[in-house]
């Protein structure tokens, strides 16, 4: 399945250094590359390897098209040039539309025929199936779910009922979109739920990764804007809204009602509070917290790289030191809110 | 489906202010509220809400009802009013028992006949599923698993042989009860496999969050007290016991053998260290991170908030820097354990 | 089911003081333990409960025979005797080979007909099943998928295209191999897919927990080696290399293209960022943050435990201080690399 490096030229519109002729027809990491390799140099501080790669070709910058020894193609994002020639080179399997005799699906269900339903997948009543959706297998798509034209489910997907999808969804398998929100009002001591009545939407493009959970809204829905892209084991809590265009890295979680903008980056395992709005295009690091929010567009931090247990047992001593040392001058000033409600054991 | 708030106030022992004929057919935000809306106010700092909203009828306290331009139903806690009234008016689905054709019961299970079991559920030998309980699509139940009275697993939740849940309990897609905890010991550098022999009890009125996992214990079992609230991908250890009426946040983790006691109230992200006590009563904030246990009720928190990245790089410097000045110090001093046992490398 | 204690002795090589008569049918826990029961004491903090043990046998060290009221069992390493005896007297349940009648298997897969194939279990083209393996439940394995053999899929466990897994592997519910990992390239604001053309090589005696997911490489394999014990809800990104024998506890999160060494011992909740490299025997105590490569052996950390919250806001009040010091201090001081990005909002 090769392709010539004209081609690939011509078919994306970038410029080509080296034998038109020449194929490609697998892609590779530049310091493995070998003969019929396609590889790409995104990061500049990658360029080293450049010199050595024995790919067929490598996409890069103009800058870089110097010092490359083999065939180049040149573009200013070869990141996004190689995203475009892998789709084309290895576009996902082909669909095959029809229903597997082992899905069970509800006669009021409307399945579109161009989509492949696979087997063991449950369609329920009122749900709206569209063209060319790919229900893998053992999904379960819940009453009057509606999943847009394209997208693709790729195995074990739950959708509870209501649940409103766009087109060219992905979802991985494990993910669970739609489950109550953790709604609890409390009463002498113990919890009563609160029926979660919203529901969820979730725009078109939207990448969902393994075993990520959004909520369905308590009153209101959950929104999912355009062309967000989900990690895995993500939580996603009741109410929230996230922008369009934003990527959030995996493991991380956002409490109810909190409002993340569009075109941020969000790393993983951060936690946001609940109730907060984040503003467009925002960065936030791996594994910070976020409290409060944030109006103005920038890169935010906290978390504390690893020590050797010794030495990080020094620096967690001398910051409780300092702090009681704040303490006793503090001992005259009046107390603080949590000292009146009653709650801090001080 | 409308209700009149004199019916709504006679049924729930609260005071109306406004016209007893009145309807309300729905739930909505204090912002969103429009005619026929049943809203709340539970927060008093969204007080400034009330005065614009368009709600047909508003739950709140007694000292929000003057300021209410419309109806008012009164009560000392809103939000539990709010609550048992959802939940009177939008009830779960109603049951349909019986055995979809496609679920696989063994014969050696023992399904009330009151019980709805859903498409491709797999009940096994032993297990007793209770009256009025819903086993929902794709749900595995294992070998001698019991199911109490009125219980709800929703859809696709797993739950291993021997398990032990109590009444009206309710499970969310993608939870697994039961699974091995993480027992190994180590010889030669390598891990032996320590047999999970324990079990898993869940008492009466427990909730159960999406892709929560609870392990079975090593040798005695693990416990969930009655009335817990566990939300989503929640990892409880092996051997982990937790109080009733403890509500826990999403993405938590607690490690084996920890003990958390009743009615305490856990953020999202927390981790708990294994083999630890935390006594009844305590609050610990998002992000947390519990490492030694608790004995006094109270609010507990750790992990610090963002900051602009740079500004963040100079927090993180000058810490290590105060912990460098102290090692100096210190350089006199005899090693502390972490040396003694030889796996320091300074 | 009860053993003889001489049996016990001679079967695995270990000293016995007491009656080699006297039989032992369950575990338990030295506090718990009573007549018939088997203990162990691998922590000798733990001490003092031996002496009121009621077990009819405990396993200990040398050291510890002496204080032992009752029959011992006498080893360099208790808690992996326990794990071998525990092991020999409770083995999982035997195989049942055959396939259910519910299962869905291709006719281009490859079942050892020693395997245990249970319902609703479905087997892709391509996929090889090896011998004496358990697909347990409602598994997915999908094309060109290999089980090596005497591995063990508890239940609805989900493999992806291609995935070779070792022997002895014991994979637990929920967990997802080879989904693909997060794989984007940024053009004009929006976010394209790179296909995750790589794939996923689990070695020989690898655990998996439960809701686990591990990534398919984006272009060369995501490795799992030998003997690596993983616990549940942990990610693991695309092209992440794990050396043998290397255990990590639960919700820890390995973002792509890190490589971890071999024998590491991971906590529970730890993050590492990417395209780094930790070295071989690396201990990284729970919570901690590991933004760069590790190159000496030794135990790491950062996290710091809770205070209650009104001492800890004081830590972090002083903490910001100190900076905000040192900011202005700095003020006169060219920008670092943060403000040349123009991406800091100070």
């Amino acid at each position: 399945m090769g392709i010539a490096l004209g081609e690939l030229a011509v078919r994306f519109g970038c410029e080509l250094r080296g034998d038109p002729a020449h194929m490609v027809d697998h892609v590779a990491a530049l310091s493995s590359a070998g003969p019929g390799a396609l590889s790409f140099l995104a990061n500049p501080k990658l360029a080293p390897l450049l010199m050595q790669s024995r790919a067929t070709a490598v996409i890069l910058e103009p800058r870089s098209a110097g010092a490359c020894p083999v065939a180049a193609l040149i573009t200013t994002n070869p990141h996004a040039l190689f995203a475009r020639i892998a789709q084309f080179m290895f576009p996902p399997p082909p669909l095959h539309p029809g229903v597997h005799p082992s899905a069970l699906i509800d006669a009021r269900a409307q399945v579109d025929p161009s989509a492949q339903i696979d087997a063991l997948a449950v369609i329920a009543a009122g749900a709206v199936i569209g063209p060319r959706c790919l229900v893998g297998p053992a999904c379960l798509i819940g009453e009057r779910v509606r999943v847009g034209a394209d997208s693709r489910l790729v195995a074990r997907v739950t959708i509870e009922h209501g649940v409103q999808l766009g087109e060219r969804a992905l979802i991985h398998p494990g993910a669970v979109l739609g489950a109550d929100g953790f709604g609890l009002a409390r009463e002498d001591g113990r919890w009563l739920k609160v029926p979660q009545l919203g529901g969820l939407r979730v725009g078109d493009d939207v990448e969902i990764g393994a075993n990520t959970t959004i909520d369905r809204g308590a009153i209101e829905d959950t929104v999912i804007g355009e062309g967000v892209k989900l990690d895995n084991q993500i939580q996603i809590g009741h109410n929230v809204q996230i922008g369009a265009h934003t990527a959030i890295a995996a493991c991380t979680g956002v409490s109810g009602s909190t409002r993340i903008g569009a075109r941020c980056m969000i790393g993983g395992a951060v936690g946001f509070a609940g109730h907060i709005e984040i503003c467009d295009d925002t960065v936030i690091t791996g594994m910070a917290m976020v409290t409060h929010s944030i109006k103005q567009p920038g890169i935010y931090s906290s978390g504390i790289p690893i020590e050797p247990i010794r030495r990080w047992k020094r620096v967690v001593a001398r910051l409780k030191l300092l702090a009681e040392r704040g303490e006793r001058r503090a001992a005259a000033v009046p107390p603080d809110d949590e000292t009146q409600q009653g709650q801090d054991d001080e």
